[in-house]
């Protein structure tokens, strides 16, 4: 008595994972299909009634579809116009499975703009000993940390460690999950911080009222010398402001997203100084504990589904995240 | 009633630091001297009482000599032959200036070899937008500090909070500072604990005893893929069978001390694969908290020394720590 059909596609899917996974799904009765990719999964999806999978391709030929569990954290590429051939289907994301990563690559890309590691790299491969760059610390930093969900949260617990002069909060209610950050404001008084902040890290969802966020202005209130880092979606800076105050020398950045992915092969920001690019890696599947996570976070919620209960970790379209 | 003199000499005084100098000295009827540099120093310490610096080229220039404070934790170019002009001269030592700034180092360069950043530098300078290198994480690391003093402390409570497996600390007496390791092993245990490390944290001084304390034996006792972090002194490690065993792609290594510095032009150790080179400067003095340190635990002693009390600082010139 088969009730119906998972297509699970992730590149970075371990044996242990599919096992999990063919477990529960022959537990309440499902077949699963297991793919490493979407291009190979995309086939086999029109009589699928859930799939896992990274990005939406899949959900246009499934007409069948009652569950999308995405492996991203963000929605974004969901949420556009026939995105999805069933129009009722749900949507879940794996928010949670990528704090972890990237409050690592937080730290890491913070301490190498503060100790200049880039131009250590250099100084290295010219085999010189050439030891007085005047360096940062994180220790006794004002950090604002723009976005306090899963990301942010690791990151301020992590932050916090190496003592910090401060570490503030902005989100949109105001609110302070688990006491974590010294204090939170709400979004529309993020002028107030911005003048105070030595460390900005920001971690907000790509929606319609993040876009251009943190424009000229405000990136003209940040103290000279201050980091910028963005581990959220691109389009919350205003890239072309944020070049500006890098080639002037006034901010440092680290950008692990950007407002056109991947970035273009002619875009100026790669000959950018100050500026610390990543390709879209802070939060990427490869390290074991993050597939972990979103393997777990989709078979909690494969039992709420089986059992008729709400999902946990359900995406309200409208709000995008 | 001037009843001696002070010789200051360190390149990263601020006029801030010097006037708290400045400020003490003359309470106690003290002149002081400031230099940028030691062998500015060096021609006018004939007459000197005390000595603030961080090499030991003036002690030998100074016969006159009580007390030389070096703005070092390591004094191991201290304890040779002939240093001192002064027999019976007392030596002081920074130790507790560097841990914060050493500490930000040991974590920067973890991730940095977890998440492949060298490789991923590389990738980002042929803007290629490659995002799939299998990374780690300090999160669910067994992690094993050998050496838990300054640097050691201030080490381990950053990486608790990137909730590694174990912190393990390894010391001559096994005393557990502060309670701040998970459990702490004697020397005499290493062997114990290295087989189960996958992140070996070396800051132990340069005496006779620590030289080539980590050997190919040990070394080969380390899982595959284990990374060894040295920000101690360069002899502690037996530099050519760590080469190996970074030839052979079975670990991973960051060195910031060598056992020759300026490691020569020639070293085959710059082209060594899996090893992320810094040219000592973990805990340069760069950083301002650094010399604020150096500065006020140097003033703390000059009461102590002015009062007749015994100097917290004090080197025994023996055990060379």
């Amino acid at each position: 008595m088969t009730t119906g059909k998972i297509v699970a596609a992730l590149p970075t899917f371990t044996d242990r994972h599919r096992r999990l996974i063919a477990e529960a799904a022959q537990a309440h009765g499902y077949t699963v299909a297991f793919y490493p990719d979407t291009q190979s999964a995309v086939a086999d999806v029109g009589d699928a009634e859930i799939i896992l999978s990274y990005n939406p391709d899949p959900a246009k030929q499934a007409p069948k579809l009652k569950w999308f569990c995405t492996s991203s954290a963000g929605v974004d590429p969901f949420l556009k116009e026939g995105v999805f051939a069933s129009p009722d289907a749900v949507l879940t994301n794996s928010s949670g499975a990528y704090g972890v990563t990237i409050a690592e690559h937080i730290v890491m890309v913070t301490l190498e703009i503060m100790r200049r590691q880039q131009e250590y790299t250099d100084i290295v491969s010219r085999r010189e000993w050439i030891r007085n760059l005047p360096i940062r610390a994180i220790h006794g930093s004002r950090v604002t940390l723009l976005g306090t969900g899963d990301i942010g949260q690791e990151a301020v617990q992590r932050l916090r460690a190496f003592r910090p002069a401060e570490l503030v909060g902005v989100n949109r209610r105001g609110a302070n999950p688990r006491g974590l950050f010294d204090r939170v404001l709400t979004q529309d008084r993020l002028d107030e911080v911005l003048p105070k902040t030595d460390l900005l890290i920001i971690s907000l969802p790509g929606t319609a009222e993040t876009r251009h966020m943190v424009d000229a202005r405000r990136l003209a209130m940040m103290p000279d010398g201050a980091i910028l880092v963005n581990v959220g979606r691109g389009h919350v800076v205003d890239t072309r402001a944020l070049e500006t105050e890098l080639r002037a020398g006034r901010l440092h950045a680290a950008l692990d997203v950007f407002e056109q992915e991947p970035l273009p092969q002619d875009d100026p920001l790669w000959t950018c100084p100050n500026l610390l690019i990543t390709p879209h890696i802070a939060g990427n599947m490869t390290l074991p504990y993050t597939v972990d996570r979103i393997v777990s976070m989709f078979l909690e919620d494969f039992e709420n589904y089986c059992a008729g209960r709400p999902l946990k970790h359900l995406v309200e379209r409208k709000r995008g995240y």
